[in-house]
């Protein structure tokens, strides 16, 4: 439980130079040596790598991103995750991130610390240095925090760049996260990198809100997504679910967010076939799978089950403030 | 209010889509084009400016920061404000930020209508590019943003490089902002850049959480610090308050947070007299006045008075959790 009711366990308990000193104790080497890290009004950042520099935000918080059935370290994880996939899905290399807390005064010291060795997990694992940001107060029981995570891609393969008769790609199955995979998985920044250096890869973006959603975030104007249903890769959990919530799986595989897989394109002319056995070369134990592709239409927008050629009926992604 | 109960006004009412469609008309040119403003998994950060990058990040919560005695407006640009008093104290360059935002359901798309309207006018006045940014949801009733500020410093004048027998000097007058500074001031940027190219300037922060605390945060180590209370520039929102408060008007100077004054350090064989002439060349609107001077000691740490040398007995800051 991320708040307590023993006052003595209690960050209230702290001082803020004594939370912060915890901080730096629990991140141990992913703070950086002054200037870099914690300790000053801005924290300087130092980079020597090439190409662009990107910048992602996100948060978590508690009641909607977790809850007292995960625990505090993979809540910090989920944290760093999250913002990850952003990276990944750019082709990106993380490099430094700043983090804001807000919290109420009953936020338990030990499951703060808990979350910071869930941060400083994923940072040593992605070389991630974090270092800066800020601590402010909510009232009791609440909990959330924000990440910002800056990193560099040489060739960022932006969402607007699908054309009109693109391949839709998928990484991974899709669907039922809630069942664990919303904070149980790996964020796909290999994968990214190296879909991003590949010619026949023209767009990409990671999936959070829901296919039915984040498709027609990348769809080209003036098009619609014709997608062949059988081609969906459907997540175990997804068919599990699909048992008890009256939904059908596929569904689940549309409507489901933080499935942190990569939605991507790749150009007209590629042969499938061909461009999996590359990938398998890299990625043997991540599935790709091509679900269909964009076409110039004049039911632009919509996407569309080529079996009947009619709109698939659960096309609304997770809505935040529905 | 920035909650409403009329469904008809609250966001809960928009898609995300919608709402970031509004936020991109509400942002007008602080938002850039494509692909360095909203619309990807990252914004790209494009940067032509000298010096070190530097990064801050700070939030904003509805009942901490803002109430319902001020417009949304002003709580929009008191974000952005926060932040750039950071980068003032770095002598920095404000360039690109993004934006985290909280919120309730029912959060009102007028009032989130002013908010951008007082985040774009900082904006636009600081040459900030605001380039992408997160929206998640809380419960009914709450909000908070966060602000991630990226700017340029040549020469940051940073905390650590204080000297052991500096003069100690502050912007402006201390005290009171809960009567209206706290979100009606003008961060330091012109001033933090020119005090961070002098070369007598040692070391500077910026005062949030109140003399008292933040002094002992540029205190170099084995030091206490000297001051003269009768040289500490109290505002007049101080005396008003300490009529109604029961403390002296120089305790409210010393304990109240968010003066957003910068708070730094000359050395020691300057003579301050000089130093003050050359300043009131540049701003002869803002004073600036010299309150006292650090000096190696058994009592390090601590904040005396020169006339009892005794500790100053008002020594702690706001703390945000207590």
């Amino acid at each position: 439980m991320f708040s307590t009711g023993n006052p003595d366990k209690q960050i209230s308990n702290l001082s803020e130079s004594e939370i912060i000193e915890c901080i730096r104790a629990w991140l141990g080497p992913s703070n950086p040596g002054y200037p870099q890290g914690i300790g000053d009004d801005c924290a300087v950042l130092i980079s020597e790598a090439e190409g662009k520099q990107i910048i992602t935000t996100d948060a978590v918080t508690y009641g909607k991103h977790f809850d007292n059935q995960i625990a505090s370290e993979a809540a910090g994880a989920k944290l760093i995750k999250r913002n990850l996939s952003d990276i990944a899905a750019m082709g990106g290399v993380p490099e430094s991130a700043v983090l804001a807390l807000l919290a109420g005064p009953d936020l338990s010291i030990d499951w703060l610390k808990g979350f910071f060795k869930g941060i400083r997990s994923e940072c040593e694992t992605y070389g991630i240095q974090l270092v800066g940001g800020d601590l402010s107060s909510l009232e009791n029981g609440n909990f959330s925090a924000v990440l910002t995570l800056i990193g560099r891609a040489t060739s960022p393969s932006l969402r607007k760049y699908a054309g009109e008769r693109d391949f839709i790609c998928v990484t991974g199955h899709l669907g039922g996260s809630r069942l664990g995979k919303h904070h149980n998985f790996k964020p796909r920044i290999q994968e990214g990198q190296w879909l991003a250096k590949r010619e026949e890869c023209t767009a990409m973006m990671d999936l959070t809100d829901g296919l039915s959603k984040d498709l027609k975030a990348i769809m080209p104007e003036n098009c619609c997504a014709l997608l062949d249903l059988d081609r969906i890769p459907i997540s175990l959990d997804a068919h599990t679910l699909s048992r008890t919530t009256g939904s059908s799986s596929v569904e689940l595989a549309f409507t489901d967010g933080e499935d942190y897989e990569l939605l991507f394109c790749i150009a007209s002319e590629v042969e499938f076939q061909k461009f999996k056995e590359s990938w398998e070369e890299y990625f043997p134990q991540v599935p790709v799978s091509c679900i269909g592709r964009f076409q110039e239409s004049s039911q632009a927008g919509r996407i569309i089950d080529t079996r009947t050629n009619e709109s698939i009926p659960w096309t609304e992604g997770f809505e935040h403030f529905k």
